[in-house]
C-alpha cells in the first residue's frame, strides 16, 4: 500500500500518553483534564439516552444544540449565524476543522499555517492536496509579523488557518491581529479557518475575540469550536463549525459523508446544560488559578516560562540549562522524572532548537503540586 | 468557492427524513429503527458516564471494546485479528468506510463499485482524486456477473467495494461471490472494502459470510462495521475497521487527523454489553417476522416484492403500476399517502428506470401495518 500520509507517524499525544502510561508517569502532556465533568450534565445525558434519543441526529446537528449555540455565539460577538443554515455539529473540532480544509482545499493551492501548529492541520491539507506555507512565530511568542504573512500570499494562496487561544503556546490574538487578518484576508479573498476550541479560557482579564466578532471576517470564515475543553468531556467528540450558509452548504456536502452525522444524546444533554452561561463563563477563572498554581511551584527550577495568556498551557523554555532536544528530554522526563509534557518541536513538524516543552495544567492541584515536586528534586 | 463535489447535493435520506416530517408521514425511508435500544445497555451508558469515562478514548479505541470484536470476528469467521494492532474504533461504519477509501485511493486510481451503492462511497472516492468504475447489478438482484466484473478491471484498478448484507437490495452474498472476489483481487491485487453493517441480519437460515472468514481475502481487506444496526443505536455513530496490521497503520495515520478518536463511555457501555452474545444472534429472527409481516400486508397491492436476504430493507417494483419515476413517486407517496419510502435511483446517482422503491421495515408493528394499512387505501 502506497501511503497517503508517508511523513506522519503516530501523533505526539498518542505517543507521550501511552509512554506516560508504561512509566506510571504523571501525564500533563496531552491536553485533556484529570477531573470529571458536572454530575448535572452526567444526569442529562441519562435523561436523554432513557428518553430514546438514540437514533440518528439530523446531519446538520440537533436543532436545539444549533440553536443554543446561535444564542452564544451570538452574545459573545454580536454576529448572527442562522441556526439552520449555518451552524453543522460536528465530531469534535477536529472533524470540523478537517471537513473545512477539504471543503476548501484544491489540489496545488497554498494554505497559510502558523508555526508552531497543532498537528492536524498538514496532513488535512495534504490529503487535499494542497501546500502548507508556514509562518513562524517567534520563539517568544511576541507578536505577529503581518508584513511576514503578507509576504508568503501568491495567487495560489486559498486559505489561511488561525488558532486563538493558540494551541500549543496560549496566546489569545489582539484585537489588532484580528484587524490584521482582515484587511490581508479581504486583499486576497482568502477563506480563513479558525480554531477557537479554547475560547472560554483566558487569563489576565484578556478577552477571546472571536473571528466571528468581525462581520467582514464572518462572511468567510469557519469557526470551528469544542465542548470538550468547556465542559471537561474531551471523550464525547462533540464540535461544531460556524460559517455563512454558502459556505455551511459545501462543508456539509463533506461532512455528510464522513460521518454523516453525531452522538444523538450527548447534543440534547449540552443544548439543555448551555442555558445556563454560567456554566462555561466560570472557566477562566479556574484554570488561571491552577496556571498560578503551577508556575509558582516549578519557579525555582529556572526553566524560563513563556506568557501563558489562555488555553490550559504552560510552555517553559530549557535552553539556560540543557543542551537535550525536547523530544529527547520529553521522553526522559516522563520515564526518570514521572512527569510527561509535549516537546513543542512537534507542532513543527521538524526538530526544532527553541528547547521548550508545554505542560498541561488542566489537571488536580494534587498532580500539579506532585508533578512541581518531582522536577524540583530532579533538578 | 469551488466546490469539492459539486455533483452532490443533500443525501437522500437527509431529504425524505425532512420531508415525511413535514408531511407527518410515517418514515420508512432513512434506515433507523423506531424501537429504541436495550434498557440494560442505556444502564451501562450511565455507569460509564458517571464513572469518569467521559475523556478522549485512546486513538484507536478502548481497548475492550477492540477485545471483543476480537473474539466475536473470531467466533463468527475464524479470524484473528489482533486487538492492538488490527481494529480501530471509529465514529460509525461511515467514517471506517471514508478512511478506508481515503487510505487507499490516490489520484487517478479506479475502484470498482456495485450499483446499486450507499450513497457514500463514490463521494469518498472522488474526494481522494480516484474514479468509481461501476459494475450495475441485474435490477432483479440475481448473481453477480463476475466476468462482467474481471472486465471492468485495468491496470489503475486499487480497490474493490463490496458490501453484504446489500443496502438498498437486501442481497447476501454466496460463498461462491466470496471465492470469485478472492481470486479476483489476488490476482489483480486489488484492497478489498468490505461494509457489513448488517452482519447480524440475514434471514430464511441465510448465512452472513464474512470477508474476514476467507484468511487470503482478509489479508487485503478493510471490513467495516457498526453496532448502529446490532444494537438499535444509529444515534451513536460507533463503528469500526478490521484490517490486518499494515493497512491498519495507515488507515490510523488518517483516522487520528479526521476525528482523532471516538465517544469513550459508549464504547465501554458496548464492550460489556458484547459479553451476551444472544444480544446480537437473536437480531436475524426478530427482523424476519417484520419482513414477513409487512410483505404480508401489502401483497394485494400489486407490488413486486423483490427478495430480501438480509439488511432491514424491502425493495418493491411498480413498473407494472405506473411510469412514474422513483423519486416523483416516493415524494409524492410521502406528501399524499403519508408513507415516506426511498427511491432506489438515489444509489445509482443518476436516474434509472428500474422504478424501485425500499421500505425500511425496522419499525414498530403497528407502524408497519399502519403503512401497509395507507398504501392499500391508495391503492
Ligand atoms: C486529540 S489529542 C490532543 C489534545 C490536545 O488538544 C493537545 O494536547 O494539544
Ligand atoms: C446515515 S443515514 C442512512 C441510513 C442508512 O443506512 C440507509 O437508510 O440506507
Amino acid at each position: 500500500l502506497q501511503s497517503k500520509l508517508p511523513n506522519v507517524g503516530t501523533t505526539i499525544f498518542t505517543k507521550m500518553s501511552a509512554l506516560a502510561e508504561e512509566y506510571k508517569a504523571l501525564n500533563l502532556a496531552q491536553g485533556f483534564p484529570e477531573f470529571d465533568c458536572s454530575p448535572d450534565l452526567q444526569r442529562l445525558v441519562d435523561k436523554y439516552v432513557r428518553s430514546g434519543k438514540n437514533q440518528y441526529a439530523p446531519m446538520p446537528g440537533a436543532l436545539p444544540l444549533r440553536e443554543a449555540i446561535a444564542l452564544k455565539t451570538f452574545e459573545a460577538s454580536g454576529y448572527e449565524y442562522h441556526p439552520v443554515t449555518d451552524i453543522t455539529i460536528t465530531s469534535g473540532a477536529t472533524e470540523a476543522l478537517f471537513v473545512a480544509i477539504s471543503t476548501v482545499v484544491h489540489p496545488g493551492d497554498e494554505v497559510i499555517v502558523f508555526e508552531p501548529a497543532y498537528d492536524s492541520y498538514v496532513p488535512a491539507i495534504e490529503l487535499s492536496g494542497g501546500i502548507p506555507v508556514f509562518v513562524t512565530l517567534d520563539p517568544q511568542y511576541d507578536s505577529i509579523d503581518w508584513e511576514l504573512v503578507k509576504s508568503r500570499v501568491t495567487d495560489k494562496t486559498r486559505a489561511i488557518i488561525i488558532n486563538t487561544p493558540h494551541n500549543p503556546t496560549g496566546k489569545v490574538w489582539a484585537a489588532s491581529d484580528l484587524r490584521a487578518l482582515a484587511s490581508l484576508s479581504e486583499e486576497h479573498d482568502l477563506v480563513v479557518i479558525s480554531d477557537e476550541v479554547y475560547e472560554y479560557i483566558v487569563f489576565d482579564g484578556r478577552e477571546h475575540i472571536s473571528v466571528a466578532s468581525i462581520p467582514s471576517l464572518a462572511g468567510r470564515s469557519f469557526v470551528c469550536g469544542s465542548f470538550g475543553k468547556t465542559f471537561h468531556t474531551t471523550g464525547w467528540k462533540l464540535g461544531y463549525c460556524l460559517a455563512p450558509a454558502d459556505l455551511t452548504a459545501e462543508f456539509r456536502k463533506i461532512h455528510q459523508f464522513l460521518v454523516f452525522s453525531v452522538v444523538t444524546p450527548f447534543q440534547f444533554a449540552v443544548a439543555e446544560y448551555l442555558t445556563e452561561p454560567e456554566h462555561y463563563l466560570s472557566l477562566s477563572a479556574f484554570y488561571q488559578r491552577k496556571r498560578d498554581l503551577f508556575n509558582e511551584a516549578i519557579k525555582d527550577i529556572g526553566f524560563v516560562l513563556k506568557p501563558s495568556e489562555g488555553s490550559f498551557f504552560q510552555n517553559v523554555s530549557y535552553a539556560n540549562l540543557s543542551d537535550e532536544n525536547d523530544l529527547a528530554l520529553a521522553e526522559r522526563l516522563t520515564r526518570e522524572v514521572g512527569v510527561a509534557s509535549i516537546p513543542v518541536s512537534a507542532f513543527y513538524g521538524r526538530e526544532t532548537d527553541f528547547k521548550t516543552l508545554r505542560f498541561c495544567f488542566a489537571k488536580h492541584d494534587e498532580t500539579l503540586l506532585k508533578a512541581a515536586g518531582l522536577l524540583n528534586a530532579a533538578r
